[in-house]
C-alpha cells in the first residue's frame, strides 16, 4: 500500500478577458498544478500569474499541453500525426518552462490535457511520440498518465519517471478504463463517496468497478477536476479522508522515483 | 573599423500548408537565422525542421517573437502593455528553445519581428519589458536590435550582449532611422548598391542618408529580407562584396562580447 | 426633447467553454443586443443561442464586429487599413446574419466593438470604409456610433439611418468625448447617479462634463456595459428612472428614421 | 448520358501574407469556384478579391466551409457535434455571402472542405445538420457532395438541389468510395488518363474501379484540385477531352434542377 499520494488539478485555464476556475483556492488544496500552455486555454499573462501562485503555495508545477483547439477547450479529438504530437508537446512544454525558469525554479511534471490525454492513452504511436518529446526536452520531468496505460509503460521503458493517475470522481469499467462521461453513472457527484474511493485507491490499490467487482488501480496522483464548481469542496473532502488515514499528501517530486 | 559581420535572415515562416520563403537556400548564405515562433508565422513542425536545417548549415539560431497576429504576419502594430510584451517574448523564446534543446544545442540570439521590432525600438517602456524577458530567460542570449536604439542601450545596461543591426537595402533618414517603406526611395532595389552600402557600413561605419550626408551606423549584423524573392541573389552580392574586402562573415556568437 | 430611447448591451461574448456575461437577465432589461461575431468573442453556438434569446425577449438584434483579437477581447488597437476595416465588418455582419436569417427575422443594427469602435469614431478613413461595408451589405441596418461623431455624419451622408449612443456610466470631457478609463473619475459607479444622468441625456439632451459645465449630447441609445457585474442592477435603475419620467424604452427600429 | 458538366476548384485559400494557389489562371478553366471562408483558409481581403475574380470570369460562386483548423488546412478530422456542424456551416456561408451580396450577385452553391467533406459523406447525423444549415440559410443554394452519398440523398429529401461530384484524378474502390490518399495508386497523376476518366464519367456514368471492374458514378461536377501545381494543365486536359466529345462545360446553376 501507498501512504503517499499527490493531488493534481488543471489550473491557469483563463484566457485574456475570459476567466475560468478558482485557481487561488484550488492551489491551496492540491500538491501538483497542471498549467495550460496557451493552446486549449491559458495565455502568457495567465501562465506567469499561475506559475507565481503555484510557487507561493509550494505546488509542483507541470505543463499541460493540449490540442490547438481553444474553441473546443482541447476536449475534441483532432486527428494528428506523431510528428505533430511530438512538436505540439515540445512547443507547449518550452513555452511554460520559460515562465518557470524566470523564477529560478524547475518544472516538476507534464500531463496532457483532455482529448490529447485520452487519445495518447490508447494510441501507442502517438504515445511514443509524446514520450520522445518529454525525454528530449527534460529527462527529469515526471510524466503523469492514465493509471496502467501503455503510455506510461513506454515512458518507463524510455527511462522516464511516471505517475499513475486515478480519478476519484469517475466510475470505472471492469477493464480499468473510465465509464464514458455520456453514460449514466459516469460521474461520482457525492464528495463523501469520492473521498472514500480516493482513500481506497491509495491505501488498498482497489476501486469498485461499474459491475460491482473490485479492480486494481494504482494512484500516485488523484485528479481534482478544476472546472467543477464543487472542485474546492471535493478537494477538501478527499484531503480530509486521506489525512485521517495518515496518508501523506505530497507533490510528485517528493516521492516518485 | 569592423572586419567581422554577421548576416541574418528571417526563416521558418511557413505555417501548416502555407509555404513561405526559400529557407534551404537562404540558410546557406546567412550566418544567423531568426526563426518564427508560431505567433505571426511558423508552427511546431516548421520550427523543428528549420532548427535542424540551421544546425546543418552552422547558422546561429535565434528566436523571432512577434505579435499574436498571424493574419497580419506580425506587421501591424498592436497596442500592448509591458506585461504583455514581456510575456509574449518569454512564451515564444521558450517555445523555440524546446526545439533547439532537443538537438543538444543552444540558442544564440533573439530578434523581435515586424511591428514588435519597430515599436520596441521607440518605446522605452516596452523595450525595458523585453530586456527583462530576455535577461530572466537566458543571460547568454545576444539581443539583436535596431542599430543605435535605446532598446540596445537598455539591454547593455542590464548586462546583456547586444548586436546592432543595419539594413543594406533600406534608405536612412539623417537622424539614423529608416525611410518609411511607404515613401519613395525607401528600398534599395539594386543588389550591387546594397552590397556597396553593406560594405561601407561594416568597414567605415557610415551610410549615406537620404539627404546625401554620411551618417554613422554600427553594423554587427546586416539584415537580409527573406520574403524578398531576390533574397538569395541579394545575400550573395553582399557576401561577395564583404569577402572581397576581407571582412569575415561569422555568426554573432563568434565575435559579439 | 426625446421621449423615446433605446438601451443597448453587448451580449453573446462567451466562447466555447469560456463563459462571460449574464445574457439571459440582461436581455430582459435592454431593447437592443450587440451580438459578438466570433472575432473578439462569441462562437457559432453562442451566436445561435444568443439570437434565439434576443428574439424571445423582443430585443433588436445587432452585429457587433471587433478586431481579430480574441486574446485582447477586441480592446487593443490594431493598425488596420481601410480595406481591412471594410472586409472585417462585412465578414462579421454576414456571419451573424446567417443565424438571424435562419429564424426568419432580420438584423436591426450594427455597432462596432471596443477598440474598433473607438478608432472609427476618430479616423475618417476607417469610418468611411465601415460606412461602405454597411451600405453595401444592407441599407436598412441602423448604424450605432458615438454620439456626435464624424462617423455618424458620414453614415447619414451615405443615406444610412444612425443612432447616437451616449454613456450614462462614463464621465464626459468638455469637448464631448469620454474621460479615458484610466483617468480618475472616468466611471460613474453609483447606479442612481448614472440613472439620473441617463434621464437628463434623454429628456434635456445635456450632461454635466468633468469641468462642471453642461454640454449637449444626443442619446438615441444608452449603453449598458454587460461585462460589469452590476450590469443588471444598473440597467434596472436606468429603466426605472426613465419610466418614471414617462420616457418610452424601445428598440431602435421602432423610432429611428 | 449527360452532355453537361461543371468543373469545380477550391480557390481563395491564401491567408494574409501566405499565398496559395494560381487562382487567376484556375478561375479561367473551371465553371464553379469553392471559396474558402476564413476558417481553414481565406481571409476577408482574399474573399473579396476572389469573389470579384470569379464574377469577372463568370464562374459560379460557392461557399467552402471547413473545420476551424487553419494549422491543419481543414484536412484533419475534428470530432464535432451536430450543433457545431450546423453552426460552423451557417457562420461560414454567411461570411462569404456578405462579399457576394455587396456585388449584387448571389451564391450558387456550397461545398464542404477537406475533412469536413469526408466525415459528412459518411456520418448521417452530421450530414443532416449540414443539410439543415443550408436549407435554413438559402433554399436556392446547390449542395455539392460526394457522388452517390447519403448526404446528398438527405439534401434532396429536404428539397435542396444537389450536385454529384466525381474525382477524375482519384482511383475508386469497387464500393464507389475513393482509394485512400495514403494507398499506392490513389492518385491518377497523368493528365491524359484523368481526362479520359472524366469524359467517361460524364458520358457513360462509369469509372473503372481499382479491381478493374466498371462501377457507376454520377458526375454533375468534376473536382479540379487547386493545390496541385499541375492544376491548370490538368484542368485544360479535362476541358479539351470534354469539348471534343461535345460535352458542355457550364456552371451548376445552368443545368442543376
Amino acid at each position: 500500500m501507498n501512504n503517499q499520494v499527490d493531488l493534481n488539478a488543471d489550473v491557469g485555464e483563463s484566457y485574456g478577458a475570459f476567466r475560468i476556475g478558482a485557481d487561488e483556492e484550488l492551489l491551496r488544496e492540491v500538491t501538483s498544478a497542471n498549467i495550460a500552455c496557451g493552446w486549449h486555454a491559458g495565455d502568457p499573462l495567465v501562465m506567469a500569474k499561475t506559475v507565481d501562485l503555484a510557487l507561493r503555495t509550494g505546488t509542483g508545477i507541470g505543463a499541460h499541453p493540449g490540442f490547438p483547439d481553444l474553441l473546443g477547450f482541447g476536449r475534441r479529438n483532432l486527428q494528428i500525426s506523431s510528428a505533430e504530437a511530438k512538436g505540439y508537446v515540445l512547443y507547449q512544454m518550452g513555452a511554460l518552462e520559460a515562465f518557470v525558469r524566470r523564477t529560478g525554479e524547475t518544472m516538476q511534471h507534464v500531463k496532457l490535457h483532455g482529448a490529447m490525454y485520452n487519445v495518447v492513452s490508447k494510441d501507442p504511436v502517438l504515445a511514443a511520440a509524446v514520450v520522445e518529446a518529454v525525454a528530449e526536452f527534460d529527462r527529469d520531468l515526471i510524466l503523469v498518465g492514465f493509471s496502467g496505460s501503455q503510455f506510461l509503460r513506454l515512458a518507463q521503458e524510455a527511462g522516464l519517471r511516471v505517475a499513475h493517475e486515478a480519478f476519484a470522481d469517475r466510475a470505472y469499467l471492469p477493464d480499468g478504463t473510465l465509464v464514458p462521461r455520456t453514460s449514466p453513472g459516469a460521474l461520482i457527484k457525492d464528495a463523501a463517496s469520492a473521498a472514500t474511493r480516493a482513500l481506497r485507491m491509495v491505501t488498498e490499490r482497489l476501486v469498485q468497478a461499474s459491475d460491482g467487482q473490485d479492480i486494481q488501480v494504482r494512484a500516485d496522483t488523484i485528479c481534482i477536476h478544476g472546472d467543477n464548481p464543487e472542485a474546492v469542496t471535493f478537494a477538501r473532502a478527499v484531503r480530509q479522508a486521506l489525512r485521517k488515514a495518515r496518508v501523506q499528501i505530497l507533490p510528485l517530486r517528493e516521492f516518485i522515483r
